[in-house]
């Protein structure tokens, strides 16, 4: 099946270095975000051909046996063969890749799908080949990681994020919009500095809350299994976050320090506030502050 | 259908006032939890006539409509021709309310559904009638509210905490037993103040949290369309429950105050951590809290 390019592609392709039967595509990390895309091309038919390049020898060999990718090449080499490279690493490890990526390029599309974007922009902003990358973020995740994780539902209905995108050259920007449209994305434009300030609003902070909710429970709460068995799904989705690997969401941290510190004093700031009405036993103003709250009813159905 | 009590009856049934052929329930609070419980216990064929009990009119009119119940009667001609009485009220109502049940009780059996309950026991410990009440906390909800919000499916494969179980009467308990294990729910027993401290852990801190997520972002992020585009999967179930009741959340934390201010406390100072790790950009720790914070998958699959 080859539905997606092809039927819905309206920018240049004929002009593009783009074949019509499908791209060669080089994924650089094949954990869950990566691998879950090699799954997602291949199912869809956009991609032909996918390369793994993955600094850990048995991710390659997972993301093979798992159907993400046809065949593993050192970077070099698989970006040489390559219509389309994605880096889908963590953030940290985005900011000194993308350069080299670039450094590798002629006229590849390079796109990125991290969870920070100011950053690794401003890494490349005077790279000669700043022109071939496009700046991306799809809001769609799980708690697990791995190529194991990855999964063929991945993306469907959500955004992606397209940072700076008139810094990228026509051609590449129109092949990663058709691209995230064609596996059910919907796309939102926006600068670096605005997705990191409400990438810390609608996902870091969530994580932060996730992990301390875990360590509060587990450092009181010795009886394990009492927890076990009245954890109810209210519980569980609060705290589900909190199995996200540190490998991943460190790095976010550090990228996005200050807008996280931000949002970090604001929500302890409200917590304070519950905190203030036991003390004192203001059950009104407690009442206000949860129907204050039920008004996030207007943005999540 | 009637598979339940006769079914995997243990009990004393033959000396009990019940029939074999279904038990007429009163159902006190025809909200989330009453609601469903009425539709469950019709389902199941636990339940030969249901007689709903409400002080809202709108919401015993829908219970007819909706299928919870067969019958709108007052409270003392209710309880005179039920075999089983439940209430699911708010726990500051059932703090008033069970008092008042127990003294038009004969040999009926009454259990409430409360989600604290160390003062609602301590509010009867005297009553003549306390052998005849048994009082159970089954972990289920939603965030939603009302009759509409009842569904057939719930409390499948979830706990119920029976407490203080030595107090009830032996057919009493054993009645209850055997309804909640015909509803798919396993038991746990403990004491009520075990159980008001267990669950400031595994489910009142999570409201909180969810309530001061949902407050953090309303205030700082006044882009309404911009959050919306972007949450995820992961802001949502962590944001969920923070569209939760406050006519039935209020009292929660007001009965179950020492305790949750306890928690609260501790996820505050757990909050602090992280912040810490930020300010001073301190990443061991930082991926030292996330690696504990992962010890929740011991706890939760």
């Amino acid at each position: 099946m080859n539905v997606g390019i092809d039927k819905n592609f309206n920018g240049t392709l004929s002009s593009s270095p783009l074949g019509a039967g499908g791209l060669t595509v080089t994924i650089i990390g094949t954990g869950l975000i990566g691998g879950s895309l090699g799954l997602v091309l291949k199912d869809k038919g956009l991609a032909r051909h996918v390369i793994a390049v993955d600094n850990k020898p048995e991710n390659q060999q997972r993301a093979l046996e798992l159907g993400i990718a046809d065949e593993i090449l050192p970077m070099k080499e698989a970006i040489a063969k390559s219509d389309l490279v994605v880096l889908a690493v963590p953030v940290d490890a985005l900011f000194t890749l993308l350069p080299a990526v670039l450094d590798e390029v002629e006229d590849q599309v390079v796109m990125d799908m991290g969870s920070t974007k100011e950053s690794v922009i401003s890494a490349v902003v005077n790279h000669l080949k700043r022109g071939r990358f496009v700046a991306t973020h799809p809001m769609w995740g799980t708690e697990h990681s791995g190529p194991e994780a990855a999964v063929r539902t991945a993306f469907v209905d959500k955004a992606t994020v397209i940072c700076d995108a008139e810094n990228s050259d026509e051609d590449a920007l129109t092949l990663v919009k058709e691209i995230y449209k064609s596996i059910g994305m919907h796309l939102v434009y926006m600068d670096g500095h605005a997705h990191d300030l409400h990438a810390a609003y609608v996902s870091h902070i969530s994580h932060i809350t996730s992990f301390a909710l875990a360590n509060t429970v587990l450092e009181k709460e010795k009886e394990d299994e009492a927890i076990f068995e009245l954890a109810s799904g209210g519980f569980e989705s609060t705290v589900r976050l909190a199995k996200s690997n540190p490998a991943m969401w460190v790095p976010i941290f550090k990228q996005n320090r200050e807008n996280v510190l931000d949002v970090l004093n604001e929500h302890i700031s409200q917590l304070r506030k519950f905190k203030s009405c036991l003390e004192k036993e203001n059950y009104e103003y407690l009442q206000e502050l949860i129907e204050n709250a039920n008004g996030i009813r207007r943005i999540l159905k």
